[in-house]
């Protein structure tokens, strides 16, 4: 017997429909930032974000990282090559794949929004207590340690 | 000065991106259940279980709950059809909307899905206890009403 004994399925309390459901409020409260202002999709930013991170990335590593679908990132690539916000060169020694970096407008524009999403993050934390908010970290890296054994059973 | 008093932005430990990057991995890893063994692909599923706990839904109200993009409800509501999962008719009063409703064989089916989805929940809970089961619910519905506050400020 586990933490949950349940035998019927309540959408409310299912835990893969509550956080999908957040995360998709979430993803659309905070590109309420970046879209207006700044013009960028959803996937736009989060290509600049995962850029910013990491300086270098190709297409495929950044599908990786985001959970994206392929087409939305490979139109977002083409979009921010197009508004020069990043570059795209042939990786070497790989003739198909692409390293991507973000220019120097690409890295203001990315600056100019974090502070701005960090305040958003903190308005949506605001009643959740020191505490709360650990426990939550913690308990979401366990899910996500729990969900990469699952995914990878070998390893 | 609230939970997080972070100047820079580091998306492992970012909330949106955490929410996101784990829903995504749940769905995907849910779907192992149903897109082999039922072909039915993720919005397919999610339309389904939403007509079995609602009995009749149009395409609007499932868009509202799932948070998908209308043109996937659209396409899975297609599909459905065609399978003679789902059932479309007219609502009364408006000429546009049509009331979705599961067939026997679509009941069915979710009944025959449901206990591998719950299978999959515990799999994925195994780990936590039940406080801290008891805990990410209560933090994860917490975020739920903030959100809710966020989203319509004047209600």
């Amino acid at each position: 017997m586990t933490a949950t004994g349940r035998t019927d399925l309540k959408l409310q309390t299912f835990l893969p429909y509550m956080l999908n459901n957040l995360a998709e409020r979430v993803s659309s409260g905070l590109s309420g930032i970046y879209v207006d202002e700044y013009q960028l999709s959803i996937p736009e930013w989060r290509v600049i974000a995962n850029l910013a991170e990491h300086c270098t990335l190709n297409a495929r590593q950044i599908v990786e990282r985001t959970t994206m679908e392929k087409s939305k990132v490979s139109r977002a690539v083409s979009n921010l090559c197009e508004r020069a916000l990043i570059t795209q060169k042939r990786a070497e020694g790989d003739s198909r794949a692409k390293d991507l970096t973000l220019t120097e407008e690409g890295l203001a524009l990315y600056r100019s929004i974090v502070p701005r999403v960090l305040d958003w993050e903190r308005e949506l934390l605001a009643e959740m207590s020191p505490g709360e908010y650990r426990d939550l970290m913690h308990l979401l890296q366990k899910l996500g340690a729990r969900l990469q054994l699952l995914e990878f059973p070998e390893a």
